[in-house]
């Protein structure tokens, strides 16, 4: 892990971009005492997405003590775009259009992309759980759902996840995530003009831990109302102090 | 409004006996500062229903400083029962049991109820508001869903509603509820024995207020978790305060 740049921001939180395993991302810490890492998720595209991770990650710091770190993508920001992402990707596009099924174009475009995140995603966790102000257990906040739900059942350093409800989950998570035990809260857009409701609410119904919550809100894709932050945070003390 | 008996409780909270506006009642008071009153429902029987009326009633009060009060249902308690209703219950377990439809049933069972039990509490409400430590401003907590719904929507001092989903709905309070305004948390038992998912679902999505959440828990009817009752709390302090 190499620290490129670091500046202290006005909150009092530190804030450095890093490259690590494979990847760049950007690391949030609250001070020295150990403290849980929450992992701040984004569609992919930290640079264009920092107000928003930055925002949800200096809150964890600043109101819970709780480090906090994003990841870039594979085939977002300044990598090499992934081969055939961009064709499924207008794939997609097409049949959503025309309100035709697109299970097979979902597993063609998300599932390569969590096979590779995840793994990276665990790789970078050794890294920053090796330094000292880490406690150990981190939490999953947001993010391309399918990949937190991955990393949600295979990495047993996360124990509690907030995850936003997505349509676009490969069958293949789906299934898995039946096994999931980790607490989990998913957090719905009601009027989500990108995803369908009655698949989320599905994925929702298939996740196996016994403890889930859904909240559901009015509103589309980015209305999240901003008291859901603190919920979530609320959550992440529950299962992570 | 007569005050039958009146106790000091180890919390620090006064807990009185009421009768009015032609029912029977409890109020706690949280002390002598003008504050908003929340109204804690229950499905009818106040004496057996006691340990979880008052446990939400005194987190309020103790927590938030807030005052409760909880009102005896037309046909529970002491009270004479309602004609009609021990068939129409009867009618709509057969129902159930035989998985027909409920509409009609439900119609005859609640509806009543509803508007037997709605201006009774604006009565009920009238007398407490009237007390020197109540604000004025009132939120609804739980009881029968659609009573809370058809409150919120007629009685203007109701700013806010932490309600039960249930699927028992007349279609009349379904409808009605479309021109809610008042903000809304919805708390769903997502196995919920009693209700039926998706007409709770659709409850929800009837709604008409600008702000909605659904909460969204996994377990039976009687299994809200325990920290719902906090975000009940924060959602009132956001409301009402």
């Amino acid at each position: 892990m190499h620290i490129t740049s670091e500046r202290l921001l006005d909150d009092g939180v530190v804030e450095r971009d890093l490259t690590l395993g494979g990847t760049t991302g950007l690391l949030w810490t609250a001070g020295a005492a150990p403290a849980p890492l929450i992992l701040v998720g984004h569609p992919g595209g930290l640079r264009t997405m920092y107000p928003r991770v930055a925002g949800r990650a200096r809150y964890y710091a600043r109101e819970h003590g709780f480090h906090a770190a994003a990841l870039e993508l594979p085939g977002a920001g300044d990598r090499p775009p992934r081969p055939g992402a961009d064709e499924a990707r207008a794939d997609l596009r097409r049949a959503l259009e025309a309100r035709e099924p697109v299970d097979e174009i979902v597993d063609r475009l998300v599932l390569p992309l969590v096979d590779e995140a995840v793994p990276e995603a665990r790789a970078a966790l050794d890294e920053l759980l090796a330094l000292p102000e880490m406690e150990g257990r981190v939490g999953c906040d947001g993010g391309v759902l399918a990949i937190g739900l991955r990393l949600a059942l295979v990495d047993p350093r996360v124990r509690a996840a907030v995850l936003f409800a997505g349509s676009f989950v490969p069958r293949q998570v789906v299934e898995e995530c039946r096994r999931l035990t980790v607490p989990v809260q998913l957090l719905l857009q009601w009027d989500d003009e990108w995803n369908d409701r009655q698949a989320a609410l599905d994925v929702f119904d298939a996740i196996g831990s016994a403890e889930k919550t859904l909240h559901a809100n009015l509103g589309g894709h980015t209305g999240v109302p901003a008291y859901e932050l603190a919920q979530a945070g609320d959550f992440f003390v529950r299962h992570l102090r």
